[in-house]
């Protein structure tokens, strides 16, 4: 049990925790979505980083939304008290915290709430991190625009005002990175730098914040566009990666 | 110039830079809406904090949106060079973004445009910090809910995506701090106390994480519907407000 006046989270459970990570490539073809070439640079580098922060990590290509929903459920259930927390990272197109499954739209905060202490009550009072790459086209078109999503979008950017949770979206503007096929994407690829550098030192929020220099700050001029990540965090305590479980 | 790969903000600017507190504590009758009794504690103490933090502190009472609205517009015209930052606090009815001046409701992301550097040039790569109290009700009347509010607010909840600000909200879900007319919001009250204990050996994503401790867990129990706060930050650096400039 943690310590209410903890600055802290305790990170020194056996566990480190489970991550998840949904991958898409792919999309049905009458959603008329460009394939996501460079995905599976970012998928496998983020897999990489996540193992080295000592976490469970499994990641799944190209589900149904039912799918996903069925796999955050099952992660749910289980048993979480000997883990120090969790976290699923959704690379896909959308914006704004509406995401594409293989077959339809999601929010993001569908699944956010079904780990919910009231519905996941051995992850209460744990971090919850959702790391989201949701861009709008890649570099083979960068003229594609998703279905749907313009409109929807302002109607569908909620968070859940839950504590303990953090959401760290890529959110690109118009913004296309023209290394997005060959070597993933700028947002996934400068946060695995930062986590492989930096986590031994900094809080996740500090780490963060390097990554969103490094994407809004260093591609400066490529574009009038730029993109600029955007940080979203109820998180009560520091979140430090530094000790192994 | 900010060297572009610095981890800290230029906190040595020859001034802090401008605060401006829209505080409301009455509205327009036909908006059915109490008067925010404590919001004064509020006003007097967030000013006091600032001051200490070297800005310099104006504060507004009741204005309408065309008020603020042109006073932000000022803010905007003016030569900020000189200056690290600006800081702009509301303290009103809203919720979600949507937030109330004296006659009619309003966006925050309407303000935070105004200050992008396109329209603020002084103030490109500057943090731009928006500190948003804004409450349901009050403890004279719990039940007290917002004209609108309800239907709009999951429409207009949109954050500015611009790299350098930071929005900090104090996102009341149906609790209401039986503290308010008395000694003030809970969420402005331990703002002020971290910016007091810790501004010194904090960055202040740091303290605002510990902000939402205060907030989150230490009023646990009170209700079953917590009051979490909501940071979003597009800050690409961290910001210390340890030197006096």
């Amino acid at each position: 049990m943690q310590n209410r006046y903890a600055v802290e989270y305790n990170m020194q459970h056996k566990n480190r925790g489970t991550a998840i990570i949904f991958n898409h490539m792919e999309f049905d073809a009458r959603l008329n979505l460009n394939p996501r070439d460079g995905t599976e640079v970012d998928c496998a580098r983020l897999q990489s980083v996540l193992k080295q922060l000592h976490f469970d990590v499994y990641s799944y290509d190209d589900l149904c939304h039912k799918k996903i929903v069925e796999t955050v459920a099952k992660l749910a259930s289980q048993n979480h008290e000997d883990s120090d927390c969790i976290l699923i990272a959704i690379l896909s197109h959308g914006e704004k915290g509406l995401i594409n499954a293989r077959d339809v739209q999601y929010k993001l905060q569908d699944i956010c709430e079904l780990l919910l202490p009231s519905k996941c009550p051995s992850l209460a009072g744990k971090p919850k991190l959702f790391i989201v790459q949701a861009c709008q086209g890649d570099s083979t078109d960068p003229g594609v625009r998703l279905i749907a999503t313009e409109s929807l979008s302002s109607n569908n950017y909620t968070i859940p005002m839950h504590a303990d949770f953090l959401i760290a979206q890529a959110t690109i503007q118009g913004f296309v990175s023209w290394r997005n096929t060959k070597f993933g994407s700028c947002f996934i690829q400068n946060l695995c730098t930062e986590l492989e550098e930096k986590s031994k030192d900094c809080d996740l929020l500090t780490l963060l914040t390097f990554v969103c220099r490094r994407v809004a700050v260093d591609f400066e001029g490529c574009t009038s566009e730029k993109q600029i990540p955007s940080i979203t965090t109820m998180l009560t305590r520091n979140l430090f990666f530094r000790d192994g479980p």
